[in-house]
């Protein structure tokens, strides 16, 4: 039988009975590279605790700092839905029964790849309570299909940093293509989240099907700098390759004061500002802590002068990934 | 007076008599990178010898190689033009008088950086024959402004490599920021240039103004895998990031056999195959001289069976830039 066969992989004995896994916030697009950049942040991200249970099937047991806006049907729950394909993947969907706790530790709809965090991270913990027949490339496609679950649309770039760790540039989706790239060692990342609402679905529509050829020429110019400034650690070249003409111009539109705050982080020092993902939430791109500490404060000072509540993050550029706790 | 403050570097007494330099042909664009990415080739390319003489002044003394299509008035060459423009910027054209003998030893027109080759030879030869008073990089500016004078636009991807070698990433225009990127050791170009007629002008009107966003995407995701290909010599990568999605389907019409052409390189194991330049000279960019010296030979008899007359050059990617002779 070709279950069989497919779960061959998986030593039933050595099954574990529980895996707690956090996987990491993540900054799409690194401001220029949109649809083809991503970086992973320490924090925050979400929590996954995965229990073995005797009934075979896949059931969340809890949702914890949702605000009650996620499913608790591990049909409709991208988490559970994802864990299923999976074991079914794996030949294995009748003979093993998972639950589900899932703690979330981030804002859901702030453009830090919330879903992808939650759904790496229970893709990480079903792999590793079955002893890994996966390698993370191989999770990869999983975790993909569940970003479209989640989002309509099986964009790899929250995903593959999440699930990678560091810096990942997706090359291409047909067939997917991840190249991990190195992590300057003082790149540090000072994110604020504005608490108002902007949908992906929105902030993706908003987008123009056509750009000039001169202005994608620029962006290009941009991304290649970026990479270029990542492998030789050049912060001065990383600095002036960070820049978005093409959709930052129209996004920033949806995140208020978004102009003030970017003068706000240049003038703190960072080496760039932008649109984290598809917003509302912004980053400081900074060379060091202190940097990214004090850009993201001041910016946070300001959204309260403004009246408008948010949440601050100041992290590294997370390496690894997701990991057991 | 500003003029003899600017000159201050130039020592008279250490002017050389003569000076005989070759400048590279380049590929610009290498496939995927419009406008941003080139490399420069150890052969063909052009010589300039210089002489120093009494009278003020720049002249041209001959031009060879050029099937008399290149103009001997010194103000409307684009040596010559590009020789006198540095003398003045450096306060001593009314000081020095040189003549120069322009040795052409690749086709005009043939999207191989013909008029960048003689610029940054001539521009190399009179800062060598002044001592160097200008770095590279102070000499770069000079060879954009003879591009301008030469082709009507003011684009570096020729210049810029054929000066600096290697392969170079012009990040951006405005301000010039060119990035030297490096060169994988094996990396070889079979070229073949079809004598057939593509001025840069008409080559570079036929292409769209808007381009499709996700014709970008793809394009800056490739452009993206190659950098890190090129930082990582990662042949495969490099490989599967050389594709153009959105200049080399408009350009390829101009260009008769492109596509049997492209089939013929990648079945002889060519990394990649595209258009350099604006054509009509066609790249196969492969790993060694093998494989590169057969991809070449086969187009090349491909295009003597369709009864197109043809030159041919097989080159690892150049170095230094200029050299003196």
């Amino acid at each position: 039988m070709n279950q069989n066969k497919t779960a061959k992989a998986v030593d039933f004995d050595k099954i574990m009975d529980t895996v707690r896994v956090f996987a990491p916030a993540t900054v799409a697009n690194m401001i220029c590279g949109f649809d083809i950049l991503g970086f992973a942040v320490d924090y925050p991200g979400d929590e996954v605790l995965m229990h073995r249970v005797t009934a075979p099937g896949v059931r969340i047991r809890s949702i914890t700092g949702d605000e009650g806006r996620l499913p608790l049907d591990a049909d409709k729950n991208t988490v559970s839905a994802c864990v299923k394909m999976l074991l079914e993947h794996l030949g294995i969907s009748r003979e093993i029964g998972v639950e589900i706790e899932l703690i979330k530790h981030m804002p859901i709809g702030s453009g830090l790849g919330s879903s992808s965090a939650s759904t790496v991270a229970g893709l990480f913990a079903i792999n590793s309570l079955l002893g890994n027949p996966l390698t993370k490339e191989e999770l990869l496609p999983f975790c993909v299909e569940g970003e479209r679950l989640a989002c309509g649309h099986g964009h790899a770039d929250n995903v593959a940093p999440a699930l990678m760790g560091g810096i990942t540039l997706i090359r291409g989706h047909h067939p997917l293509d991840v190249i991990k790239l190195p992590v300057p060692e003082e790149l540090y990342a000072g994110i604020v989240f504005p608490k108002v609402d902007v949908p992906t679905r929105d902030a993706r529509q908003l987008i123009k099907e056509k750009v000039l050829l001169k202005d994608a020429v620029t962006q290009w110019g941009n991304i290649a700098g970026l990479i270029a400034g990542l492998y030789e650690s050049d912060y001065g070249l990383i600095s002036r390759s960070m820049h978005d003409v093409l959709i930052e111009p129209t996004r920033a539109i949806l995140i208020p004061e978004f102009y003030v705050m970017k003068q706000i982080a240049l003038n703190a020092g960072a080496l760039s500002f932008g649109i984290s993902g598809s917003g509302p939430s912004v980053v400081a791109v900074s060379r060091g802590k202190e940097i990214a500490e004090n850009a993201a404060n001041l910016i946070q000072q300001h959204l309260t002068d403004c009246e408008i509540d948010s949440l601050k993050y100041v992290s590294p550029v997370n390496i690894d990934g997701p990991k057991i706790l």
